[in-house]
């Protein structure tokens, strides 16, 4: 399946009842004319546990993210579905709520208070204003979705002799572990956190309460898994009020008699994969589209859903100002951005999303003349697409203000094929990896970043040629088959301690 | 004067010769009736040095604030102005600058930049816009003024054959040690900085650049002093990056073949200085109107500038939760706020007291009837009003979201005579001196913060009585004339050794 020491994983896993819990599931159903379709998800999770799913014939359990899913899911005893329906190699347990239940803790806990904190974004004189409306959301919401989804962890723990792995993701269920733990004793647990962990004081935005049972929570597995090192060091930082006894050098929380290895495993992407696709009939078909855009102009390139976290409206900032001061690059430059609106239930990432669309609309105006517009926004952007920018631009911006990993550049850099620049702000998860052959940016510094834009219009290409060169050599070493790998080693290691 | 160990102090200080500099000084000249007249100011930094000063004839180098301390400042060589004219006991050395200048200085870089970054208070999907007139300001503005600063430490220095002790205080001048250290070598440098410092990802909001020569200004002073340990130790890790070794433990940070000692020095009250002024005849006469206020209702109480740190807006939301949920309250309670909008030249202040009196009069518009105004706002707050407010409230709430020490509940409960009860937020500096006699918030709780509105007028008068002299006790044992000495005693410790 391309995982360094397949084989002994495989050995380790082949007794193992495979169990992984997300909010978003690797399937989802959709209805398409009149026939309820399974759509498979993309990302590194999904792609690389998948195939061990398949061949484990383990259980993943989700929310039902559309009215399909729980249409078919009550079909089935315990809203366990076997995928496919056809050809069962794995299932599908779905975690069912009502909808103002779902919004609680999705849209109010999950995000945005603990997104915002976790990527330092909030408004502090006047946001959030914890109120009894967001105490609530926590209580029906955030505690009883996790209550949910922590039983059928348990449900699916006991239901056969194999020995129980479970691998819990991601932020919306950071109170499961001590629930399926209170239930179950001494069982394996592990989660990891796609997310950034923000530095002690920071998180005291949280009320103390919430904090306790998110800590009490993480705390209750046997391996915590962050993206980088900072992130581990920071959650550990955050467990000192708490615990009983913190080991940065080690990386091991002690509380309440239980001890939590905590460690950085960062993730990385299918290089193999992503250059198959890129050489794929959908990927050229696409291109035509991006070559025709970028026309013999220099390509800027950025690709983000509009998350506040992304920086999307400094980004165009700097490049107005890099406009400004440069004159002579007018009509010689094109910035293509694909990318859409995300979580518009929430009212920060609706305007937010009309925010990014003033100004582009802004910069078009004052820029555009007969026969040249500065910005090419794509709305509805395909992956095929993106793979095709991805190979196309001159220079792509990845710019967050804070970001977990954020694997676009990792991606794009695998198949770009024009010793394409990246632009990379020094707070996004991936930096500490890349850092040497990239141009740095303060993601708040927009003099920086419109310099950086002039840089690499500038830049000669065998330059560009040697950092893209090495930017493809680090990714090549490191995919993200060593990611999950990694974390199968430590949890044999720790299961067999 | 009032200092431990004071003829110890003396001994080590009667052959120095003392130069404090801060943005702004004790004395501010002002006219009045086509009259210059001296005003002088208050505050712990004054009137805990301005004895010294007189008894050693020192300097305190400081801005020209005011049109008249340009005017008079430029009648005297160096601008170097006797104070008072007619009696010299010190010098006033004033610093001046031209308008635009002063505003890169003070209300770009220093206000909102460093302040915002050190409460934690940026809104960073959208603020701050690091930009050229940013970029500029610190050129222009803030490294000319520290200049300036620097050269009227050196001057001052080698004026006389006395031995310099130099006192730099506050976010204004973090250059200035750095630029001092230049011309004078091994000279014994000093500086206290009154507001937070925060961890040090926060930090990475200001361009690396500053952030390198805010370091290497402030690892310039031989000692450093913060008002907690959490901000020494803030400041320790945020050199981590910049420093050679840094020492927790003995809180020491080596840089370029020097060490700082970095320490805490929590910031207190003249205890006895304020019971004096509690009962003079200024305060005793705005007692009538602070009563006539009150009437037989509770009294909350707030006083603060309109910062936005202070988190006026959360705590006036909080009381209208306590109104909406305890509507047997009504026409019981009062809600009395004295304080001045600050800063207004800074965009954010200007709309933040606009916030402020929004809020108030929303308040008061949905609540009041015949005969009861909810809250009550006295815009121009002398100190004689405030001591007087001080001494009947029977609630004070400082909620601040973040605040170097705060000295306000501790100059509230020492003339207290109600059994006045204390709301104070978990991130108020002065908040670990007091916690366990006060009610703690999350400053961004407004439920909490309601509840403990609540748990206030439901009080019994005997856990009141007791918790206030417990705080009364506590402030006690600790003046500020204790802060100043702790300083004097390790300077003379290091200057020594």
């Amino acid at each position: 399946m391309g995982y360094p020491k397949e084989e002994k994983i495989l050995e380790f896993l082949h007794d193992k009842n495979l169990i992984v819990a997300s909010n978003r599931g690797p399937v989802e159903f959709h209805k398409h004319k009149n026939q309820i379709e399974m759509k498979r998800g993309a990302g590194g999770l999904v792609s690389t546990l998948l195939p061990l799913m398949e061949a484990l014939n383990g259980v993943w359990i989700a929310s039902a993210m559309t009215e399909e899913d729980a249409t078919v899911a009550k079909g089935y005893s315990d809203n366990r579905v076997p995928i496919t329906l056809e050809d069962p190699k794995f299932w599908m347990s779905f975690v069912l709520a009502d909808e103002k239940q779902y919004e609680q803790y999705y849209s109010v806990i999950s995000n945005p208070l603990l997104w915002f904190v976790q990527h330092y974004m909030w408004n502090t004189p006047y946001t959030p204003d914890i109120d009894d409306h967001i105490h609530q959301a926590w209580k029906e919401g955030y505690e009883r979705i996790n209550q949910k989804f922590a039983e059928k962890v348990v449900l699916e723990s006991t239901r056969n002799e194999k020995d129980p792995l479970i691998m819990l993701q991601d932020y919306h269920l950071y109170l499961c572990p001590h629930l399926i733990r209170k239930k179950l004793g001494d069982i394996f647990l592990s989660q990891f956190i796609h997310i950034p962990w923000p530095q002690s004081e920071y998180c005291k935005i949280i009320p103390e309460y919430m904090r306790n049972a998110i800590l009490e929570g993480l705390l209750s597995n046997d391996l915590l898994g962050f993206h980088i090192p900072r992130y581990v060091h920071n959650f550990i930082q955050s467990c000192e009020y708490f615990a009983d006894e913190v080991d940065y050098q080690q990386g091991i929380v002690k509380y309440d008699g239980h001890s939590t290895q905590v460690k950085s495993y960062p993730i990385s992407i299918d290089y193999d994969g992503i250059k198959d696709m890129a050489r794929s009939k959908g990927v050229l078909e696409k291109e035509k589209l991006i070559r025709q855009i970028k026309g013999d102009k220099f390509l800027f390139y950025r690709t983000d859903r509009a998350d506040l976290s992304k920086n999307i409206i400094r980004g165009f900032k700097a490049f107005d100002l890099f406009l400004d001061k440069h004159p002579e690059y007018w009509g010689k430059v094109k910035f293509l951005t694909t990318g859409k609106p995300t979580r518009q239930q929430i009212k920060e990432y609706e305007k937010y999303s009309q925010n990014v669309k003033d100004i582009i609309e802004e910069i078009n105006n004052k820029y555009s003349r007969e026969g040249w517009k500065p910005i090419e926004w794509i709305f509805k952007a395909d992956y095929h697409l993106v793979i095709a920018a991805f190979k196309n631009y001159d220079c792509l911006i990845v710019n967050p203000i804070a970001d977990g990993m954020n694997i676009v550049p990792k991606e794009a850099s695998a198949v770009n094929e024009q010793q394409g620049v990246l632009i990379l702000s020094e707070t996004a998860g991936c930096y500490e990896e890349l850092e040497e052959n990239v141009l740095t940016v303060n993601p708040f510094d927009i003099s920086q970043t419109a310099e950086a834009f002039y840089r690499a219009v500038q830049m000669d290409k065998e330059e560009r040629s040697i950092r893209l060169k090495n930017l493809k050599d680090i990714i090549k070493k490191r995919t993200v088959y060593h990611w999950i790998s990694e974390q199968f080693e430590d949890i044999e290691k720790l299961t067999s301690a």
